[in-house]
């Protein structure tokens, strides 16, 4: 692996620094880099779109925190180029790598002594009217939400073609293992390890109070119709991407056919991960 | 009690069909009617704005489900009449009388043979750069909702002055004891006997697992401020109203000096009602 | 498929009932049948040892509810007969058969037109002291809970060998799919599809809040020490056997190298069970 | 105030390291000290009966946890002592005060700058055959209980004599706004305010989902009748005191005519406690 995206979180200062140090200290091991328009701007530096980067580069860094990873591992798609996350904060789910460890663990990386994750990643369709009219692709999760006026919407729901229920509900989560610790616990829903072939969906303020999770096999398709009227409707993508929806409109939940692959360069195992992250105490 | 005022639910049927047995009725016992607009000319008859019908009444009659009596309390206000509400389809939390028991109930009510209770309401008052902009009051609940496509907002939140937690959550629920059973509930609230002395705040979808809702003498006031920039967060109350938040906004929500009056003219008791809402079974 | 057992719920007069029309139409059909002792007293017959059932039979019927066809899953366990539940109250989780439909069930298994779903099981060992003292198989799950008098215990686990956390609790539920909607969902676990290929982690009661049901792969491995000084903790199986813990003990659980055979002659599916069973309401 | 119990939690041996330092400081300043047995041996000094310390004393130091403190609240009882709460490990609910703000402390104390916080308590009495066969008092909660080897017990439920609902659950704990925050709380429970009328009923691992904590008026009564056969019931009482529960049984809690007065030193509010002990995080 010779050639590296940097892709970076948008206006904040610590990236900067960081590759003040770093991106001589990759030269001079002979790596050539891509780095995102935005960033390489502060460093008046040549820099690249961030939708071009996954084709121009074996292996992807990303400096910031788990929403940047997730806008990566979505422009990423089915490039299979796998990506490193370095968190600017504190420790994240998919970030794992800390800023004091970046340059361990991009030496292991580069060096091939490192472990690769693969995550199961979703996509979603919308059909109005007969007509698919929209696709998405995500790492974490789709979510159906009403907006903040309605208070309760009608999802009738199917899975494989069998009907489940119709949720009465605030929304609807449909998450992906990786997705599992964030949006889908707020809302009560379990954690999966990441690497089990499961998908869960978590009914967010059902209700019906007898409306649980429910994980699913990672190959069962899941079918949504939303039955309510309402302007104000939306299916949100990894917390980031939204679109419209109207009643009727149907958004079909699948696996994806490619993966996120992440690099694991650091001993930490996931329960560290979780133990520290839910403040679960030590030993 | 002579005179009586009548609010129906908009755009159902069912009213005027109990209207046309039950108006008679009424008037061969020598009570005035005041019926609203709406359902007045279905009838071909004069109504009256919903807004008049608490000066012109000594009691009212909702004839629609517990959506209905909320607007209906919060036009009372601080009139201090009381309320008869009479469910169109099943058992309600707040209209406890069913379409079957009409004529008994307000036969009871009429001849002075029913128990009034009395509940709580809120008043919230919104307050944007140093100014008070708008006041409210509810009878179930006063809620902070984020939009569907904001992740999550920051609500710091105080309680008779003293700081309790920032908040990161999709919202906020403030709710009277009425309230618990509705929104409150779905978000993982507690039941409150209708006429305990006490609010709830209950986090939706809180971000930190250990917020949970807590309960609070009623004499307390609570104090949020809004501290995430957003276009898309709104005050609703009792589900019906919203109004647009900014970013510093606060929100008071007090005890309302006055109480919303139900009449209880049936001998079921409220433990009754829970078992039927929530499918506790029977003994 | 000749031979059949019947195995029947102790001290309970319907199944007599049942059989007193069910054994002559079986006896007409050529087919053997293998009584357990207790039903076959009460019909003046011969009968068998519950426990030799499984070696003498190609199908075996239950009459009774989950949890006799709990017991009787353990009792097959490695001899792969398959099983088809006869629900005699309501529906089922694992017995979909109702009462009336009994005929035209069996007609459907005996003529081999019945699909026949495999759920997994568990395998717990207790150590004590470096040597495996006890093994046990179960359908649904593994209990470790403490007595009524003591309030919290520390359960130090392990997942592949990578420590986890450790709860501090009323206790912890290891659980199949099958029993995902049994105790696991009561302590506030989720409803895991019966077909998965995964087991989930539920703490009862934990002192510390943001310990959540964790779902795992079903070819992980799980290994619990029991790290408090306690008279009053058991490992309990399916909710049906008990063994009495001491401090140190571990508890090692996995999936067990066979499965039960569940005959599945009704057309209702899995999502039909759980509307009914949960009370999701019909759409 | 010259009179000073002093009782500490057994078997540990950091009391004894403060009062080393601690009775020289109150004898110099001419208070009267009466310990607990088991400490005063420790330090050769002549020692009481616990039970004893309550009528001996003008104010009772506990040097302890919030345990120890539950312990000397119910020896109390109706004295009307007040109680300081010193937390020998971090902070506690109801033990504010931490190791090194000890001489602070009860120099305010005894110089009267000092709130007091009264907290209701409970009492619970057991019939058997129509006799009362038992009586009890708690600051925290009454709790329910089954044991390890049952899965499931039946409580039929009445509040101020009317039906509730019957219980299918692991058990049934009655807290006080001081409970709330310790079993009630892992079991689902809401936090209560501590000087709040209320009590809370909140089910253990209930079968039926809809069981839901229930937040009550402290002048309510609420009668449980166990109605399981089982040898493995208790009543268990602030977690420290256990009682073997039959068949039929009944037990009454209601509100106690005394309450337990608990110093309050230290500018600390109950929301920062929350804060801490929760980790709910910082400003």
């Amino acid at each position: 692996m010779k050639k590296i995206g940097i892709i970076c979180k948008s206006g904040r200062s610590e990236p900067v620094e960081i590759l003040k140090e770093f991106l001589p200290w990759l030269r001079n091991r002979g790596y050539e880099v891509f780095l995102d328009e935005e960033t390489a701007r502060l460093l008046n530096m040549d820099g690249y779109l961030r939708s071009q980067i996954p084709s121009l580069s074996e292996v992807i860094i990303v400096l910031g925190g788990d929403g940047t990873m997730l806008g990566v591992a979505r422009l990423v798609g089915n490039k299979g180029v796998p990506i490193l996350g370095v968190n600017l904060g504190g420790l994240g789910f998919i970030t794992e790598v800390n800023r004091d460890e970046i340059f361990d663990a991009v030496e292991k990386v580069l060096a091939g002594r490192c472990s690769i994750e693969e995550r199961i990643m979703l996509t979603a369709s919308v059909h109005r009217n007969g007509e698919r009219i929209a696709d998405f692709v995500v790492l974490n999760d789709v979510v159906i939400n009403k907006g903040a006026l309605a208070r309760i919407i009608d999802l009738e729901t199917y899975i494989n073609n069998s009907y489940v229920a119709t949720f009465k509900a605030d929304g609807l989560i449909i998450s992906t293992p990786t997705g599992s610790t964030a949006y889908s616990l707020s809302a009560g829903g379990p954690i999966l390890y990441p690497t089990l072939n499961s998908i869960v969906l978590t009914p967010i303020c059902p209700h019906t109070l007898t409306n649980r999770p429910i994980v699913l096999p990672d190959d069962f398709s899941v079918e949504i119709f939303l039955r309510s009227e309402s302007e104000d409707v939306f299916l949100t993508l990894d917390g980031q991407v939204g679109f419209s929806l109207r009643k009727n409109d149907s958004i079909e939940v699948r696996k994806s056919d490619f993966v996120t692959k992440l690099l694991m360069p650091c001993e930490r195992d996931y329960f560290q991960v979780l133990r520290t992250k839910l403040k679960w105490g030590e030993r």
